[in-house]
């Protein structure tokens, strides 16, 4: 035992760059976050973009009952095969029919839409490379692109146009190492909508450059009274798209980790490269628990439209809620969602001289109101704060006073009295002057 | 609209790097298998390590009334930490004392084993490192290390030492980028189960190396009369070691993807780095789904272990009905497992001079014999195939009577018959040279 080692001299153990490199922001600020709530205040958390949190919000029996049955069934035991089980890809295509046409061999099953979105972009990009992502936006795309030297690039939303794209801006941002735009509709963490001819715009600008579009829609069909969703992939001739989703949001069970993608290339532009890329990767981990695909065919059939419907109406009377409520707080500026569950709402900085920026604004509403909001560092976007409306109306509303009244204790108007109206929510301006 | 384009100027969509070199080796044999089996004979497939497939083994009820009682519970609904439940981090501790102290801070919980094995290689191994994986051995290591450039080095397995590791072998193999050694025990293909000796003399190259390990025990307690399981963590002083295992094949829901990843590191080598980088690559998909992570404590807690004996007891006397049959086969030599549920079975090539190698071998037997076994191939192990022992005993009977059968007609003694004789199962050889 005495030949020399031929391995290392010493101890010296390193974590990978793709672990070093791997970060996401808003489970490390939710988690880590040092401040304590005010002790005379329960906390109220509008953080979580979990709709179970509070218990107000559940799943119908539909959904229970297929899991139910699932649990009994021997075939809910056995490895899946790696594209998930056929009953259950059948069972997504049909729900999907809305995105244009979709068989079974156009899906392929996700442990959660975030390792959907993982195989969607490792399917496309390779490091080196970029992918445009809007600004502000989730951030699961930098979670697993950064780590693996897939470069992110940012394309700005417009909040004085209910965040659409600015074109211009999309299309600029692409250059030859672009290997696809990402596009969330309706948005998280906007709550902003895509009409037709948006969408359209946005179809046009991947079409001429040649470039797939990687939709993000685990928001789909959450949208308010006079609003309708469009599947991107059902606008696009040429583009190839591949659309992320799964049961998550819409059949309140994010725990349960079910999503997919779904492959649409009616110019055969990805041709079978692209979908055995996904197959190899989705036989890296096997895909999601055969417990939920086995239930899957039975929660997207017989869930009924109702329930849907009455998720959606309630979500809206709190958009309303908090929209009315928080344009009366002075020095923040909400803005009117038209879809998902969530509200982005200013903050003139420049009215709450005590307090240095927004991350610092959402510490001390935690410490002295006990109200936990996102601040807009999350999605890459200063001077905002974003709210999740799910939670239980009288949360809602008791927060919102709490805000109102830690507004009020704050705001400082001093010089800038006479340039920045209070209720100036109507009129553009650029909120980073602010 | 007329601007130039920035991007492509035709649609140029290629898949990954990663993609294109991410390939399970046995998914894609057994789901493009092209030979049809004998339309007279009934397939009994010897090829799926599934316990689940043909029915005959069942999750005791108390894990089937654990994921019962947890679809009632609204705390299986919402998204669970990245790291997972802590109450499912503790019962896994508990569960895993025999490894060495452990607290649940040492547990991420991850979706399935392949992904705890995926979250161990990532945290430890950057691209241009490499890995050292036993040969013969089970391919999800190169599945998921090679398409991140991260190589792939094998060490010897010796067959007529129960396939103990060619220790020298593993020593010689180790370079200044070896990022962990791989370690399976009990063994996927080899059933092996290694005594506390030469699991020490591992764990002492691993310590004069300074490699840190990464063990595969998948397969812990699955042992024989006889033998005993030992976690290498148990006897490492300072070698780290990242263990993973999972729910799999000891409570047979392998479809329900639950998985961990257990930190060993007395001498406090990974610090808070690789912990950190666990954690980190823990937030890309967010771990097994909250279903399985609610009922885990009451699974690792009730499941009575009646149960695991009554499973061990029946794989090994499959084993020994497969031993005792196939060591009659002309041309075979079965390896006689200690533990884990497949024998591996060399075939002597030289004597069956109509038939090229062992993939063919395997496809002849499926062609005329409708029976399935994994040609060697799989396993980067030529001439030699691996059989499955949890099919029902019948269903093995009659596979191993048909596998004779085939051994007969095709057996071909020849000039060889001087040379190897047919019941040297017991003599050392090389069984490359056959």
């Amino acid at each position: 035992m005495s030949r020399r080692p031929l391995g290392r001299k010493e101890w010296d153990v390193r974590a990978s760059t793709l672990a070093q490199n791997t970060h996401n922001t808003i489970r490390s600020i939710v988690e880590n976050l040092r401040v304590e709530p005010n002790p005379q205040k329960d906390l109220i958390a509008l953080s979580i973009g979990d709709p179970t949190t509070f218990g107000n919000l559940n799943p119908p029996d539909q959904v229970l009952a297929a899991v139910r049955e699932s649990v009994e069934s021997h075939a809910s035991r056995g490895y899946a095969p790696a594209k998930g089980q056929q009953e259950a890809r059948q069972a997504v295509a049909e729900y999907s029919a809305h995105q244009g046409e979709v068989t079974a061999d156009d899906v392929v099953l996700a442990s959660g839409t975030s390792h959907a979105i993982e195989l969607a972009i490792t399917a496309l990009a390779d490091p080196g490379q970029n992918i445009l992502v809007p600004r502000p936006g989730f951030m699961i795309y930098q979670t697993l692109a950064v780590g693996l030297g897939i470069r992110i690039k940012y394309y700005s939303l417009l909040p004085d146009e209910q965040w659409k794209v600015d074109i211009d801006d999309l299309e600029n941002q692409i250059d030859d190492d672009t290997a696809a735009i990402i596009v969330i509709n309706p948005s998280n963490p906007c709550g902003s909508v895509y009409d037709k001819q948006h969408l359209c715009e946005i179809v046009d600008v991947a079409s001429r450059n040649h470039v797939p579009i990687i939709a993000d829609e685990i928001y789909e069909h959450f949208v308010f009274s006079g609003h309708k969703f469009h599947a991107i992939s059902s606008l696009s001739e040429d583009v190839p798209v591949l659309t992320c989703s799964g049961l998550t949001k819409r059949f309140l069970v994010p725990g349960w980790r079910m999503g997919w993608v779904i492959v649409h290339d009616r110019h055969n532009i990805f041709g079978k490269d692209i979908r055995n890329g996904l197959n190899n990767l989705a036989s890296r981990i096997l895909g999601p628990s055969a417990l939920v695909q086995r239930a899957l065919p039975s929660i997207l059939k017989y869930t009924p439209q109702s329930f849907f419907d009455e998720v959606i109406l309630f979500i809206e009377s709190q958009a309303k809620l908090a929209y009315e409520e928080l344009r009366r707080a002075p020095g923040l500026r909400p803005i009117m969602p038209q879809g998902a569950m969530y509200m982005m709402i200013g903050i003139k900085m420049a009215l709450f001289p005590s307090i240095k920026n927004e991350f610092q604004f959402v510490e001390c509403l935690v410490k002295e109101q006990s109200v936990f909001c996102l601040p807009g560092k999350c999605f890459e976007y200063p001077n905002y704060m974003r709210i999740v409306l799910t939670v239980p109306e009288a949360y809602l509303r008791e927060a919102c006073q709490r805000i109102i009244i830690f507004c009020k204790e704050h705001i400082d108007y001093g010089e800038k009295r006479k340039e920045v109206a209070n209720d100036d929510i109507t009129v553009p301006h650029n909120i980073e002057v602010l």
